[in-house]
């Protein structure tokens, strides 16, 4: 594409003064900042301006398309089938997409899936499956391709290729407070998944105080200018709205995310995560033209998991990338951490509360995270709820169990997990998961009265 | 002062988000920025949501206060009486300080003057002073202590002592759109001005065309922001607000608005010039405690130019700092520049409007201005008009003569000009150049009538 130069002065004062970029001006920015032609004090005021003075929407296309075109755009054409992928917006114990991907490629549905890794209070896909000894999310674009031909299904990192420039505007904007941004968050996420090759996407936009977006409101928002940046580029894309007032299931960590999630695989679902699980397994068997509906793809979901094909083909992948498949088998092989300490209730009645955030951060400060993006993550750190919301518990009953290889890290932990919870004399009332979808027309709508499966 | 340790990112949040910072977040910010601890991406985010969030007051002083301190504040306390200095937000032509300057001194009252170089269209004190052969700005603080206690006058450029946070703030403002913002321009100045030493300070606040800030409301906004940091420090202030539609008085160039500003000395003034300067010189004197009035202070200006005091004040100083003292006396001895030409009308009718920004960039391009910071200026280049808005001309007669060491200089300066020119048949109404006073209770508020010297 020819390259035009413009003054970046005057584009951040076209932006600052509430003006919008043409496409041509948004694509100059991001090329020159890839390029390293643009310093990094006029992106982040240009950042600045965009998350105080918003973008319309031919800048939020504009500006995807251009993070979507600042590398590698994955052509998974020769492979057959509706490729499809899903997204979460992130939350603690969040282990969907372990469990889903197996499911939707049982199903027969190809499922390429790029993961990045965990930071802060939330884990990340490939820290999970790396805690399977020998298992290896490095591959090149061909084994990539050749895998996914082979299994319907493909875990790997986002390499250097994909999506360079988001890559370096989310460094800038963690250390310049322009992350909460709708525009710029779903232009980071959809230049990443548009790059990996699918035809279609689920996205799981998770709201309430364990998420990145307290606020339904906003919430809303930004699966709006998820679905219509999908819809712009020709991608099938449905929006979940699901609540994340407290961590998913009752695993939370790197091996013991997978363990929980062989359990389901195994059909021992905790209730929540079960729901979710189900929801956007359907929507992606649907999408990718295996069912007539959602609801006809969650019983087929269903049965994959009931009929051992969907862990089985979990033990495919991890054979064909290198992993352990006995502890797939029979996870109770797995190592267990140097030490563990229980977390007790100091009152009665019933868990009125959980701050995932901090859950989170206790599971990061046990070894499970990492605070820095370089830092290495302990396999088999992590939490083990015995209670959610809603639950009864007496005074010095145990919540949880805090496991770490480092005994120093417990007290912390211990602190944090006392400032989560909130245990009152009433019982809260049921929470609602998925409180919206979001899709072209509406006529995908999910109808939970239909599937007596989930309520 | 001890140095506490904030987060920057939870500071740029703050702001962007609408809140108001701490005097000691806000040192804390400008100090880390200073020592190089705060990087210029998270300072030009900062700056950019102060531009599109505002300060309030208490932030408007914090940020002056922390400026101010960054550097050396000069103790000008063993100079004898009340120490006032002049600025002015800038214009095309504003030789005002070379003429007042001497006046007040004359009149009895000290001027410490630190000046700057011209960037853009606007030109510099320090670049006019320098086309004197020999006149040397660089000065220590000791030798500009001991120049103000001799002659009442110095003229030094802003040292790497002096507010070194505004000259890093002011380059990044510079690239990052963050320039035209109240609360940061009134601190660059107050911070170079309060370090000074001065006891009081008036202040030319130029709106119009030809001036940085066009609207007379964002002028009135930014001279009492200036009065109120002014007040704060204790220095009595008066900021006036003059109109800049067109250059000021005749001649635009370096040592052309020196020999402007010795023709004033010698009694011959261009009208826009006598007007603003006498008002100007008025309020430094009464400032400085040697009139009793801005009145009366106006009437010791003009006799200190009519009995030549002001003039030999001049020559004093400039022999002082190591100039030329015989084209003080002989402005005609000095060299011409090699190249001129004759800007002509293209029609008959009236001079209607002036674009003195198109004519500062004409007089930049003939090499009397810089485009760079470290570029040189040439002493003889420039422009000398003949006509001011509102004079009849025929058509082929002469405007203004471009001068220039560079013949190939004169073809962009003369197509500048034919922008910068509206030729009208009608007669415009006079321009009304003072509008505003703002100082602390109005009192001295100037009173045209009673001086009829100026109308």
């Amino acid at each position: 594409m020819s390259r035009q130069y413009y003054n970046p002065v005057s584009l951040i004062r076209k932006k600052r003064d509430g003006g919008h970029l043409t496409k041509d001006e948004i694509q100059y920015l991001i090329d020159a900042y890839t390029r390293d032609e643009l310093p990094d004090y006029q992106m982040s005021a240009f950042l600045m301006a965009v998350y105080l003075n918003g973008m319309n929407d031919e800048e939020a296309s504009a500006i995807a398309y251009a993070m979507l075109h600042s590398g590698i755009v994955v052509d998974l054409s020769a492979v057959p089938g509706i490729k499809v992928d899903k997204h979460s917006t992130g939350g603690v114990g969040d282990k969907l997409s372990l469990i889903l991907a197996p499911i939707v490629a049982a199903a027969g549905v190809p499922v390429p899936m790029i993961s990045g890794r965990g930071l802060g209070h939330t884990g990340g896909t490939l820290d999970k499956l790396e805690s399977i000894t020998g298992f290896n999310v490095n591959l090149d674009l061909v084994k990539y391709e050749e895998t996914i031909k082979k299994h319907n299904v493909v875990f790997i990192g986002q390499t250097e290729d994909i999506a360079p420039a988001d890559k370096r505007l989310y460094a800038l904007r963690d250390v310049t407070a322009t992350v909460e941004c709708i525009p710029l968050i779903a232009s980071s996420i959809m230049s990443k998944k548009l790059a990996e090759g699918i035809d279609a996407l689920v996205l799981d936009v998770k709201h309430g105080s364990g998420a990145f977006i307290k606020d339904v409101e906003e919430a809303k928002k930004l699966g709006k200018r998820l679905t219509d940046i999908g819809f712009e580029f020709k991608k099938e894309t449905i929006a979940y709205l699901t609540s994340m007032d407290e961590p998913l299931g009752y695993k939370i960590g790197n091996w013991l995310e997978v363990e929980e999630s062989i359990e389901c695989l195994n059909g021992i679902w905790p209730a929540d995560v079960k729901e979710i699980t189900l929801l956007l397994s359907g929507a992606m068997i649907y999408l990718g033209g295996k069912a007539t509906s959602v609801n006809e793809g969650i019983e087929i979901a269903i049965k994959m998991v009931d009929k051992g094909k969907a862990l089985q083909k979990l033990i495919d992948i991890v054979q064909e990338q290198g992993g352990d498949t006995e502890i797939i088998r029979k996870p109770s092989l797995y190592p267990k951490a140097k030490y563990n300490q229980e977390f007790k209730s100091t009152s009665s009645g019933y868990i009125n509360a959980v701050d995932s955030y901090l859950v989170g951060m206790a599971s990061l400060e046990l070894g499970a995270g990492r605070k820095e993006k370089t830092a290495p993550v302990d396999p088999q750190a992590g939490i083990v709820l015995s209670k959610k919301v809603g639950d009864k518990v007496e005074k010095d009953e145990t919540i949880a169990v805090l496991y770490s290889n480092n005994d120093s890290y417990l007290a912390l932990a211990q602190e944090l997990m006392h400032q989560a919870y909130t245990v009152g004399v009433n019982k809260p009332a049921d929470a609602v998961l998925v409180t919206h979808v979001i899709d072209r027309d509406g006529t995908r709508a999910f109808d939970y009265s239909t599937v007596p499966y989930l309520k």
